[in-house]
């Protein structure tokens, strides 16, 4: 009865781990939550400054909002007016528009191995050919393998800055290369950019998108990660050859984004509340990474070796042994404790296992019981790494 | 570069025309927009009785509102639990996930001639083999046309209720013949239902997926015509072998819909208030509608044909003879009047010429001066029909 991408809709493992890690007494690090603590709450005096926003909107977005966020790409580097900006409910948004602008049965996709996991299930959704490239926090990204990845690729799925599981952020020598490479191959590329502004020591290298000189590309953003999920609002910005193709297909999508939304974020973007915001959070998020890097040493140091990241939410977890994730996952979600396999974030099978260990969402002595919880588990499971 | 689709993703004339229609000086009656003085807007206490809606939410909607749509949709005559509801950003992203969850190349979708123009675009965008069944405001539907569809169509597209553009509204026995073939035939029923609130001579009969026993279906309404397009909310209701894939691909497509705007559509659900909104809004629309009626009848009567609607927003009007209505809606935007040429919403060349007329926008004196500017230009181009 269904269409044949359906049979490549995969069970969301996202949505089942994180329904189960609801209930209050599972300590969660499956998730990518900010933190409640963190969520940026407009108040009475932002909500009553709403403009009329009730009759229908632009499918690009509000012109006030896309000035706002072309001034802030403009600023990482990126050549980009008003006219290249889409505002998109939510960026996850985005990566459904460019999988249908670009992705067709076969078409072959550069992703990282790990990858975000949605974007890898929205790419095969529309049939691709997903071509990996290795990127681990200790050894970075497999740059051989990017080149001759990207000589088959129509399109380049990276997220270089803070990724998404493994929180590793590309070296501006990585980015440089990388860039040439995709210059080269005329690869269109698709950088996801939602953690950027989660920088824990320093600002992270300018986005590879500023250093293209002939390859077309896609930037997106998110105001998830920095204010608040709730508002369900992304933007991407794009050469200018992309720009109409995605308005209609965002038009065909949902005609446009939500605009009580943008004229809240408009607010925050215009008198300075984002980047106020933000300062405010990362004692909070870098407190927090610093009690997970501190639990993993205390209880995990003989089971597993990992990067304590810079920036993002997660800590990606190398297990000493090999293990299957998916069953150790059940296991501790027995015992109240939610994680993610390291599995689920790639195409095919790694050569090592992993954990996605969130770091935003736990209180620190949470993050400490958790670890704890988590060391137990391993050394029944990994009793020869103990 | 992009997907083979994109060739189908054919420049949308609705957007031109819209983005022209903006001058003040130009009488529209090109869109589908409600009445400034008919949007429904939130005061400051509803503002300030949203919940904590910043953290992520659920992919189906809150659970709340879910409960209050099926409440509204079983008084309708289905069967529906609050499992079977999904919340949209808009109706329009009900079609894009159907059109995902059924249409890939050459899927026969029956659909109405004239039908809704984004939906034709969103089938035709995966693929879609189209096949028309006519429908005509004083011929009603051509059952037995739709008897020979449905025996090859996989999916059954239909806005039997104050339908976009004709205005026709099915009756309870065209009703019951569609909902039998569809049985007989088990072709999925995907009933598109927007406009059944606005109705101005009482209730409309019962929409046809209550009266199924076999085929599966789809019935989506929307809040964007009843409060306002600018919350950028709907809902679908579906046969609850279609919930599971359909709550993935809104998943896929932008994690969840906008929290805001569903807290609010909840308080006015919950309240009584969206009920007395539509009350306060009909005798609005109802003399619109009756000034268009008159405006038509004064101005046009040897040059066109036309039912009055009984609901919904537009006039559906034939021609009296063969004319261009792109080059007629062209010459009109000169004379600073926008209307929608009729063969935009057809599939395959219709017999006959139409034009669609909003009369929900315009204020009467506005529609009494745009008919006479539209019976000018007419008499122009069709002489002999003067």
């Amino acid at each position: 009865m269904f269409a044949q991408r359906i049979d490549r809709l995969t069970s969301s493992l996202v949505r089942d781990i994180l329904a189960a890690a609801q209930r209050p007494e599972v300590i969660s690090f499956a998730g990518g939550l900010p933190a409640d603590e963190a969520l940026f709450r407009p108040d009475a005096t932002a909500l009553q400054a709403l403009p009329d926003v009730w009759q229908y909107g632009q499918s690009e977005g509000e012109w006030g909002l896309r000035e706002l966020v072309a001034q802030r790409v403009r600023a990482l580097g990126l050549a980009c007016t008003p006219e290249q900006v889409l505002i998109l409910n939510g960026s996850q948004q985005g990566i459904d528009l460019v999988a249908k602008l670009m992705i067709e049965r076969e078409t072959p996709v550069l992703v990282e191995a790990p990858a975000y996991l949605a974007a890898l299930q929205a790419f095969r959704l529309f049939g691709a050919e997903c071509l990996p490239v290795a990127v681990d926090p200790l050894a970075g990204a497999d740059l051989a393998q990017f080149e001759a990845q990207a000589a088959r690729a129509r399109l380049a799925y990276l997220t270089p800055t803070f990724q998404n599981p493994s929180g590793y952020c590309y070296s501006d020598a990585e980015r440089d290369r990388v860039a040439a490479t995709l210059d080269r191959h005329d690869a269109v590329l698709f950088e996801d950019d939602p953690y950027r502004d989660l920088s824990y020591e320093g600002p992270a290298p300018a986005p590879i998108a500023g250093r293209l000189h002939r390859a077309r590309w896609v930037y997106q953003g998110s105001f998830s990660k920095t204010l608040s999920p709730g508002l369900r609002l992304g933007y991407l910005v794009a050469h200018p050859d992309l720009m109409p193709p995605l308005i209609r297909l965002k038009q065909a999508a949902d005609l446009h984004s939500n605009r009580l939304s943008q004229h809240l974020v408009m607010q925050v973007l215009a008198n300075g509340a984002l980047d106020r915001h933000v300062a405010s959070v990362l004692p909070l998020y870098r407190a927090r990474r610093d009690a997970m890097d501190a639990a993993l040493r205390r209880h995990l140091g003989g089971h597993a070796s990992w990067a304590c990241p810079w920036g993002g939410l997660f800590f990606w977890v190398r297990l000493a042994g090999a293990l299957d994730t998916m069953a150790l996952m059940r296991e501790a979600l027995q015992r109240d404790l939610a994680l993610m396999p390291g599995e689920a974030f790639f195409q095919q099978a790694a050569g090592a296992s992993y954990l996605r260990l969130n770091f935003s969402h736990a209180a620190p002595e949470r993050i400490e019981a958790g670890i704890a919880r988590l060391a137990e588990l391993l050394r029944e499971q990994l009793p020869e790494a103990a």
